[in-house]
C-alpha cells in the first residue's frame, strides 16, 4: 500500500523502520533533505504546511498520515473530501493545533482538564495566579508555554491568542498512549510516568508501568475511554496527564500521532507503538500492548555547549549490558536540547530500571568533536 | 559509517531494518531495480559478480559486505589490498563459494565433515553408493545438490566440477550461528533445528532450543569454536550441521553471512542475528544470544500453480495473535517456492511452538489472484 506521511523526523523513521517487516511503500513530505526519513522512504522535499505542497504529495495516497500536527490541516480536508484516507481525520487535527480548540473539546465532553481562560491577547488576562500561559498555535516540545507565577511575571505575558490555566500542583506528569484501527477496535498501552529535566522541558526518562493507585488508574481508564470515543477518528493518540497531590487526573494535552513518551514500547512491550500504528493504518487487528516487564527510556539530546557533527560518548559501554537498547535517528548534526536519539532498558524491578538510567544519563553524552559553541 | 552491502535481498532488507536505529548510511548493490533493499538504501543497480562493479561501488565505502556469497571474490581481494575493510575477508568468501575448497578447509582442519571425493567431471567418479554430489560453484538454496543412491542414479549426475560427499542417516538438521568481531569476542546463538520441506529443500520450520544431550552440545561447541579459529575473520556465519543417528555430529556446510537459519531471533532471542552482524560490522561488543523461551520459524515461499502480484491469504489471523510475528520482504512478485518471507512464533513451550507452526502453515498462503501457472 502508498502510505504517505506529513514529516520526515524519528517518529516516522521509527515507524517506518517497524513497518519494513510488511510490504508497503512508503513517502513522506519534509522540508529537510536530510531528514531522518529521507534515504528509507520515497523523500519528497517539501513544507509540509504549505496548502499545495501537501495536496500536491497526499493526492496518489491510499492512507495519508502524519508524525507531527504543525501541518497544513485544511489541504488535508481537502484531500478527505477527494476521497483519500487520512488518519487521523483533518478535523482532530485541527482541534489539536490550536490549544483553545482543543480546551474546549475537553471541556465540552466532560474530559477532566485544568480550569482556563481563553485571551486573544494580554490585555484580556482575569485569571487567579498562579497559571500556565499555552499558545494557542506554535507550541512543540516544551515551546510556547509558560508558567506565570508572580505579578511581576505577567510582564512577561505572550500578546497572543493563548489559554491561560490553573496550575497543577502535580504530584506525577503520566501519559497514555491509546489506538483505534479503523473498524472500531481501540487499545491502550500501560501508563507510562515521566520525568521530565526541569532545563530542557524536554521528556528526559520515561518509566513504565507508573506505579499508581486502582482508583487514578480508573480515572485514566475512563479518560482514555472518553477521550477515543468523542474524539471520533482512527488514528494514535498520546494523551499526556498531570496526576495532582490530591490524587485527581488532568489532561494537560493530547497528540494525534505517535509519541516520545511510548519509545519504551520498543523494547519494554509485546508490540511497540510503532507497530500498533501500522496496525491502525492498514486497519488490522490491533496489537497487544502488555508491558513484559519495567522498561523505561532516556531521551539523548544535545548537550549544552556543543554544535556541528555528533559524537556520542560512552555508548559502547551502554552497549555491553543486554537490557540496554540504544536508538539514534540518524541525524548528523548536533545542537545543544536536539533529540538525537534514546535509550530503553529493560529490567525485572523498577530499582534495576532507575539505577540503571541514572548511571546511563551520567555515562552517555551527546557532543560534537569539531565545535564547541561558546 | 558509510556502510556497503553486495546483494540487496531479504537479509540485507532485514539487517538495514536493524539497523536503522543506529546513524550510518547503507549502500547496496544489486542487479534487480525493485529488491527488496532498493528504497531502504542508497541503491546501486549493477552486478556483483561483475568484478569492476564491484570494486567501483566498493571502493569508497568504510565497511564492505556481502548478503549473498556468490560475488566477485577477486574484486573484493583487490578492495582489501586498498585499504577497505571487507568483512567477512576476501579468501574465507573464496573457500566458501566453491565446496571443494571448503570441504578441504574442514580436513585440513579436523572439522568433522562426511568422507569426500573430489572430481572434475562424472568419469572420476569413485565413491560408494548412497552418495550425496554438491557442484563445486553455484549451488544455492538446495540448487546444486543431489542425492545418488543407486546404480541408477548414476546417469543423472551432473558433469562438472563436484564433491561427492557419504550420505549421513540424518537423525537431526541444526544450525549454529557464530560471530567473530574485529577486536576478536567470539558469540554464537543457541543451536537451532531445522525441519525442511521436501519437495522445495528451502528450510521450512526453524526452532530453538533444539533439544539436544549435552554430548552433542559439546561436539557442537568444539566444531563451532575451531570454525571461527581457523577461518580468521571478522563476519556472521552460520554453520549448517548434521546430527547422525549414532550421535556424531557432522558439518554439511557454512554460509559466510546472516541465513535463513537464524530468522526467529528476531523475537526469540535477546538480540536478533541482523543486531549481531552490525556489532561485528562496527566493531562493537557484541550482543547476548541467549533465547527468552521457545521460538520458531516458518518461511513464506510461493505456492505451487500461483505466479504474479503477490496476495497473502490468512495472515490477518495471524496477526491476531500476539506471540506471532510477520516479516515480509517487500518483494510484490510471487512465484513457486520463491522465499517472500516469514512468521516468527514464541512459545512457553515445544507443544505450543510446534502446534503453532503447524496451524499457520496450513493457514497462511502466498497465492496471486491475477494469474494461475498451468
Amino acid at each position: 500500500m502508498k502510505i504517505g506521511i506529513l514529516g520526515g523526523g524519528q517518529l516516522g523513521r521509527m515507524f517506518i523502520q517497524e513497518a519494513l517487516k510488511y510490504d508497503d511503500a512508503f513517502y513522506t513530505l519534509d522540508p529537510a533533505e536530510d531528514c531522518p526519513c529521507a534515504n528509507i522512504s520515497h523523500h519528497t522535499k517539501g513544507d509540509f504546511n504549505d496548502y499545495q505542497s501537501v495536496i500536491d504529495f497526499g493526492k496518489d495516497k491510499e492512507v495519508l498520515t502524519i508524525e507531527i500536527e504543525h501541518i497544513n490541516a485544511d489541504a488535508l480536508e481537502y484531500l478527505e473530501k477527494q476521497g483519500v484516507n487520512v488518519i487521523p481525520k483533518s478535523s482532530v487535527v485541527k482541534m489539536i493545533q490550536q490549544k483553545i480548540l482543543q480546551k474546549e473539546f475537553y471541556k465540552k465532553n466532560h474530559i477532566p482538564t485544568p480550569d482556563f481562560q481563553v485571551i486573544q491577547n494580554k490585555s484580556e488576562v482575569d485569571f487567579p495566579l498562579p497559571f500556565v500561559q499555552k499558545l494557542n498555535t506554535g507550541g512543540y516540545d516544551g515551546k510556547g508555554v509558560q508558567i506565570i507565577r508572580t505579578k511581576e511575571d505577567l510582564g512577561n505575558l505572550w500578546d497572543a491568542p493563548s489559554v491561560l490555566e490553573t496550575l497543577v500542583d502535580i504530584d506525577k506528569e503520566l501519559s497514555i498512549i491509546i489506538a483505534k484501527n479503523q473498524r472500531g477496535e481501540v487499545a491502550a498501552f500501560p501508563v507510562t510516568e515521566m520525568v521530565a529535566d526541569p532545563k530542557l522541558n524536554l521528556l528526559d526518562f520515561n518509566i513504565c508501568p507508573s506505579e499508581l493507585t486502582e482508583e487514578v488508574q480508573k480515572q485514566i481508564a475512563e479518560i482514555a475511554a472518553l477521550f477515543i470515543e468523542k474524539v471520533d477518528s482512527a488514528g494514535l493518540f498520546a494523551i499526556e496527564l498531570l496526576l495532582d497531590k490530591e490524587g485527581k487526573v488532568w489532561v494537560n494535552e493530547t497528540a494525534p500521532r505517535l509519541h516520545n513518551s511510548g519509545h519504551q514500547s520498543q523494547e519494554g512491550n509485546r508490540n511497540s507503538q510503532f507497530e500498533q500504528f501500522y496496525r491502525v493504518l492498514r486497519n488490522l487487528p490491533l496489537a497487544n500492548t502488555e508491558a513484559t516487564g519495567y522498561s523505561g527510556m532516556l531521551n539523548l539530546v544535545g548537550e549544552q555547549g556543543f554544535s556541528g557533527k555528533v559524537e556520542y560518548e560512552g555508548l559502547e559501554e551502554v552497549l555491553k549490558d543486554s537490557k540496554t537498547f540504544v536508538h539514534l535517528y540518524g541525524k548528523t548534526e548536533t545542537k545543544p536540547g536536539r533529540k538525537m536519539g534514546h535509550i530503553n532498558v529493560v529490567a525485572h524491578t523498577k530499582k534495576e530500571l532507575m539505577d540503571k538510567l541514572i548511571a546511563i544519563k551520567s555515562m552517555v553524552k551527546v557532543k560534537s568533536i569539531n565545535e564547541k559553541v561558546k
